[in-house]
């Protein structure tokens, strides 16, 4: 093959190949967040009640309502989550679309999880498993993130080595929390509900990364100029 | 970080750091509304009767007909509205992004409130529930324009402040009817539907937002040849 | 403002606004036949049988099974026959996105005639249904055409005209033989079938417009070597 | 027409037209993808039991949840594959977009085979219909594959004959693994089971072919140096 005989000539090979352009991944990642979100919205049904007690029944919908919410916002933070971390990915390999295709597995999974949270909220099994399902969701970002920055495989090669810990230790904050939250609920379940909060105000305020990106593009516009 | 130190060089920080390349966003919407509107339609279920009682059954499926289009109606308003809206878009940040989740998160409960007002026409609550819904998408989506305009944030900082004002006009036209309508309903019911035509026709009709959006590509067309 | 100013120096106004870059509108289209084909599928449920009783529950779906292939195919042409159109498109307006909606709004609804046609085949109202729909789908595709050409709306100025004329010769050809196969109906159900079939022959098939593809493709490689 | 006058001066005219960009292929692809394995996911419903009951009806559920894994598994092989082929496929015509469709007929049926498998494992039935949907999807990519290879109709001119043989036996390879699982069938169904899991591994597993991508990238990168 020609790539054989090129490869010995060029550079030292990076141990799998990479193509540029990650185009169709986010119209997957994307597709999957659209139908998720759009799913859950189906589960609001109208009730089929006598017209006097409609009042009644929406009411009794609040929960549900609740419920949508709260996983639509979930799935929100893992969305921007990893929209912004592919902002800095260039390329893709095999072994990163496995890995891209296990964090949608689990992402898929989500409405399961919140909906569990929602029906047994009392039950300390309910709530380990919600926050477990959300730290392997982290974790699985998180080695996204480590395998497309070790040795800059899948990044620019110039990339800010700050920038690769931070997000680092941004992506793995969640998964931390979520495991906390896990060691808490064997003391009180309301503690460990007060951590899923936490995690979730956390990432939806603005922070350094939002920064840096912001400077990228003001550096980028310099050198268009 | 790099980022930090070019900053202080270049020009006034925004508030917020921000990237251009809003495809991602727009899959995500499209997909949101693709999705809705395909779920809607398969809610129209081939009826399981006898062969000769087919007309009849077809017969009452007309106001689930009915519901269907009109929703259908209603998300191409609001998919019409946030695409013309994003044409003058050009970068988006982490506040955009949950604002946009947050105009999602209503667009993709809106089958709920249409299937409530089809099922529950005569009730009050029901058309209630449905204008505040659609009231909250408008405002929701004004709330986008208001962000990404200010100051300039996510748009050409050359755009035309008679274009920034007039998308905001046009934007909030919906919900202040909306909320006529609700003022309405306490009046009469079917003047509170009457409100509701009144809104899909200014919205389906030509506009002079179209003139503008023509005007440019004339002005780009000239530049460019 | 500045449209207004500029539109009376450069050339005469066309009737409504339009710009160029049609992607959204090709995502959302895609989406939409994306989830049809998907959700078609998925109506094949695993039967809840005891374990000897497979073959014969398998068998018993066959029916189900022959009407997903026969409706994949027909979203299959109305999908090649959109993406060859709007091959030719290169700009939008608001008009032409709720022609387009009006298009999504029929195709989306496809599942439930074709189930009619499987489950009560031997009614001529099954037939009819399938037949108008089909052809109502046809007719706003060739609305859409018919926008989108006349006085050269939103294709190149020096579109080839004899393409112009084919594309509708051809987009009319399916709802004039699902207007005869209705006509038919009244003599005899098998007849009308046997349209139904013709048309997917004569769309699938190769034809001079794909020739017409291929040589605009050849003048451009011309032109850039 | 034009392109009549023009194909007979350039070159020899190939059998059918093709077009450049198959970007909506692609997102059509792709949404079914994305549809489909979050569909399976939403599968996976909240038991409703009395609060004490919860762990064990979690507990009856890992059947399902271990077929979800494993169908996405499957799909996510599908995906990879029909990705990393679509890479060297430059032009489509009519004739690839409708293998192409008879590609995604099959893929979108798979969760029907999977559930089938998961039900009734014991069952030869079972086993048989599952190995022969998915030899018949690997089929479907070959045959892809051989229409956009031969003759280099849809791929690039100077494509690397090695490479176009290389993907033919690596898209061949699982339908002939799924065909002998068929054949071990009749022997043992262990046996046929252990042959899909070797089918999962062999593709999840880098191979050459990613190797073949990784050198182009480093060509293209040296040549726009």
């Amino acid at each position: 093959m020609i790539g054989r005989r090129l490869r010995k000539h060029v550079r030292p090979p990076r141990r799998t190949g990479s193509v540029s352009g990650n185009e169709r991944i986010n119209t997957l990642n994307d597709g999957v967040f659209a139908i998720i979100i759009t799913l859950l919205a189906f589960e609001l049904r109208v009730p089929q009640v006598p017209e006097h007690d409609l009042g009644q029944a929406i009411w009794t919908m609040i929960p549900t309502i609740l419920s949508y919410t709260i996983t639509f916002v979930v799935l929100g933070i893992y969305w921007v989550g990893q929209h912004n971390m592919f902002l800095h990915i260039k390329r893709h390999d095999r072994t990163f679309m496995w890995l891209n295709i296990l964090f949608l597995l689990i992402v898929a999974a989500m409405p399961f999880p919140a909906g569990l949270l929602i029906r047994y909220g009392q039950q300390q099994l309910a709530v380990v498993i919600y926050a477990a399902t959300l730290a392997a969701a982290g974790l699985a970002l998180n080695l996204i993130w480590w395998y497309a920055s070790h040795d800059r495989r899948l990044v620019e090669k110039d990339i800010d080595p700050e920038l690769v810990r931070f997000v680092h230790r941004r992506v793995l904050m969640a998964p931390v929390l979520y495991l906390l939250a896990i060691a808490a609920s064997f003391i009180s379940l309301t503690l460990a509900k007060v951590f899923f909060v936490v995690v979730a105000v956390l990432y939806i305020l603005p922070n350094p990364l939002d920064h840096y990106h912001h400077s990228q593009v003001t550096r980028q516009e310099m050198l268009s100029e």
